[in-house]
């Protein structure tokens, strides 16, 4: 089996870590002389001369607890070292972070099982953050290159990742994932338990969903997705649909209901659920079963149905201390994205909402990490907390490594322009880095700003590779001769613009001449 | 000289003409026996057995006019050949296309002697439309390589295309461009007047500019972007920007005011110019010389101070009786691009909005197609009728024929889904299509209906090229076991679920049952 992962630092960029909680930073020094940081998720793969271990797995934090989850630490008025840890890692006060997590605005999902995890919050307060999903289908794929996947998408900025494995390896695969992740791992544990049924969802029992659930707590896993809002009522409300029920745990529960003719397990034993999520302090990603799949069905009676449902099992959830966030849509287009997240706020008593995209149209597949970006960055501007990634695979194929980084990278834009038009304290920093070295001609640091500084630097060598073009004051795109940037030097450079415009601004800016010849 | 350009009908599509006028669209024959329509831009060039000349360019469209300009034949109450041509090709009513341009909401680009362009519509009634920007630099391609990037860019989808040319060879690319283009070409003059004065801003002169206009003029282009709006007084409000002044056209008439210190003599000469449009019916482009290169520097006060005098010249061109759309931005966060369109409505008395992307963020060189489809598809549903592409070379280099592809799919998509959102009559009907293709798994009809069918397909026989995966009813994303739309298939096939439905519904959807377990 391959030992091998993606190791080192980006380029122009080096891994340190700050303060008595070792918390996290990717540095870039700057030519200027600058030294600016970047949120980081990359784990110890990313520090300079990293070995990694996969067969032992990362280092372990301490982990100490006083409450059974976070939720109850907060409620308490405790300040965790979780919670410090991410204050420090997002620069905002710990009590902003103790307080959005008592009143369930706000989840830190990590199961005491997993303490090689890197504490991180997820909430509409703080960044926006991006959850890439991997996981070995039946027919691809060894646990040693899904942490590899792991280690590639948390590379360019992943903040959690989803093992979304089947077939015969699924226990042993998660295993390694969680050994050698530095982010949360959140599971969907329908399918492995419909692999101990063989894939006869009508075979499903709520023991055995069970005890799937216990094994992967004890194993460390930090987030779970529970479709317990698909109920037996809901499912006629998918027949007049264009795409009918589209999320895999959603249609298999369903098949279940109506086999049965029973409400859904998970629905009638979701106490008992709660009570073993509490245990581990694991977080509960409430799933939207009944997710709309096309445009079409957005914001329906299915999906509006569910998600009255998830808000009432948000509250049993919270009852029992348990930490609580909510999945969405899926395909919705821009005209009722606002509306979505408006009512996922108000029925689900602010807990933390986590959208799949939403795409905002159906008619590019192969392009859907772009369809899906345009929504994602919309809901995460109206205040959803996490968005999970779309590739350009989606609806057509697995995701290879090409695929994942470009699912990432489409999900860190969306995600920083979300934050950027919050005001996210911080956010709009990076993009005035990298505006004035784009301004200042300094391209290496443009590269190393950018969300991806490999790329960015192979399309400029593409026109102009020599090294002196690195310091050149223009570009291949207008050449020397036209360049808007270098002549806005000149411009500065002129007698009295400050003056001029400090009298402007004086005089109202409303200086409007009039038209010289009508 | 290569004369060789793309030809041949998209997978599982073919071209046809419809009615007296001929107006082109794309027919998709779909496997369950339906066929659809595509809106069509791509010329004769996708017909099954086109031979092009480009030496002597496409068949000319007869051009006969009893007013100057579509403006001027709108307001006497005229629906023109191109009036109905343009409604019939929007499935819309020809007088709703002749209010729309009577009260300057709309325009027809439509050069008297480009009588070989199908005519089109931009304005917020109708479809959102994408341009494309295309042009030789001083050291790359030949004018039949223009020819087939446009045809190119056409065959993706492109609405207009700009020739960008610089260099010795401008005259002749855009000679070859124009007698082959089916769709409206654009140009920025002030370039080609700076290649008369040997790149020297401060030589330019109103006689010389004035002459290149008439050239082109002459030669059938159809829409000119004017950077009459860079006003002497307003140049010192750029002095603060992290990232100055970032258009070309905007730069080198900024240096002139200064060298000069003399008013922008494109705004002193404003009426001229008019008079000079008018007689060809070429459309302005008022070009936004000060918009933000930065999204520190949107809606400032440089950009909104141009954006007035715009307002002012829309007046003065409309009283001249030529056709006008309105430039924008540029960079622009989420959080500001509603005003901006607001703003350029009310004070451009609603003449069309034409914008470059936004980008919603700074941070991503690489990548720019996808954080300025972000802006383009939300500042299209707020209003703008066209939507100027930008690849994924934007910032970094010249793009190639690849990056023309992404630049155009991206934008494709950004439009279309400010179509769906706005609730554009049938642009919901393409979703619906391939939802239905999804569902059914007729995985042919789903790629045909794609906006890039190739790829599309290409994705799909990665993992699955085998035919009968064609038509099998799962992929290889959750293998047969798990799909969730197969599952869905036998949920419908449940005994009474439409009488549950309609019961549901009865009851108005407010079935919750208490939680079994609280």
């Amino acid at each position: 089996m391959s030992n091998v992962v993606s190791t080192g630092p980006l380029p122009g960029s080096r891994k340190a870590y700050r303060g008595a909680l070792r918390v996290p930073v990717r540095e870039i020094e700057l030519t200027n002389g600058q030294v600016v940081e970047r949120y980081d998720t990359s784990g110890p793969y990313t520090e300079t001369d990293f070995r990694p271990d996969l067969g032992n797995g990362l280092p372990k934090r301490d982990r100490t607890r006083t409450h059974p989850t976070q939720l109850l630490a907060a409620r308490a008025g405790e300040v965790t070292t979780e919670m410090a840890y991410v204050a420090a890692r997002e620069n905002l006060p710990a009590e902003l972070v103790r307080d959005e997590i008592a009143a369930g605005r706000a989840v830190i999902p990590a199961n005491v099982n997993h303490p090689e995890a890197e504490p991180m919050i997820i909430g509409k307060r703080f960044l926006v953050k991006v959850n890439a999903n991997i996981g070995t289908s039946a027919v691809t794929s060894s646990p040693a290159e899904e942490v590899e996947k792991m280690v590639w998408a948390t590379r360019w900025g992943a903040d959690t990742v989803m093992d979304l494995s089947t077939g015969p390896r699924i226990h042993e695969t998660r295993e390694w994932i969680l050994r050698n992740s530095p982010v949360p791992i959140g599971t969907v544990p329908i399918y492995q338990a419909l692999e101990r049924v063989n894939g006869d969802p009508t075979a499903l029992t709520w023991e055995i969903y069970r005890d799937v659930v216990v094994e992967q707590c004890e194993q460390g896993v930090d987030y779970m997705t529970v479709h317990a809002g698909v109920r037996m009522a809901y499912i006629p409300l998918t027949v007049g649909r264009k795409t009918g029920i589209v999320s895999r745990g959603g249609s298999i529960l369903a098949a279940w209901c109506l086999a049965h003719h029973q409400e859904n397990f998970l629905y009638t034993n979701f106490a008992e659920l709660c009570e073993v999520l509490r245990t581990y302090d694991v977080t509960f990603s409430l799933g939207d079963g009944l997710r709309p799949g096309s445009v079409h069905d957005a914001n329906d009676d299915a999906q509006l149905a569910e998600l009255r449902t998830l808000g009432e099992l948000t509250k049993v959830a919270k009852d029992h201390g348990v930490q609580t966030m909510i999945e969405g849509p899926g395909h919705v287009p821009m005209d009722k994205i606002a509306e979505n997240v408006r009512l996922q706020q108000e029925w689900c008593d602010d807990a933390p909402f986590y959208t799949l995209g939403p795409l905002a149209t159906d008619v590019a597949p192969g392009y859907d990490h772009i369809t899906s970006a345009i929504g994602a960055a919309m809901i995460a501007w109206h205040g959803t907390a996490m968005l999970c990634y779309v590739t350009p695979k989606e609806h057509l194929g697995l995701p290879d490594r090409d695929d994942v980084k470009a699912g990432v990278i489409a999900y860190k834009i969306a995600a920083h322009a979300a934050d950027v038009a919050k005001g996210h304290p911080g956010a709009q920093a990076h993009d005035d880095q990298l505006s004035d070295a784009r301004f200042e001609f300094r391209w290496a640091d443009q590269f190393a700003l950018a969300l991806d500084p490999e790329t960015a630097q192979s399309f400029h060598d593409e026109t102009l590779p020599a090294a002196p073009a690195k310091t050149a004051h223009f570009c291949s795109m207008c050449g020397p001769k036209f360049c808007s940037m270098r002549i806005s030097h000149d411009l500065r450079a002129a007698p009295g613009m400050a003056e001029k415009s400090a009298e402007f601004r004086a005089a109202g800016n409303r200086i409007y001449l009039p038209v010289a010849q009508p």
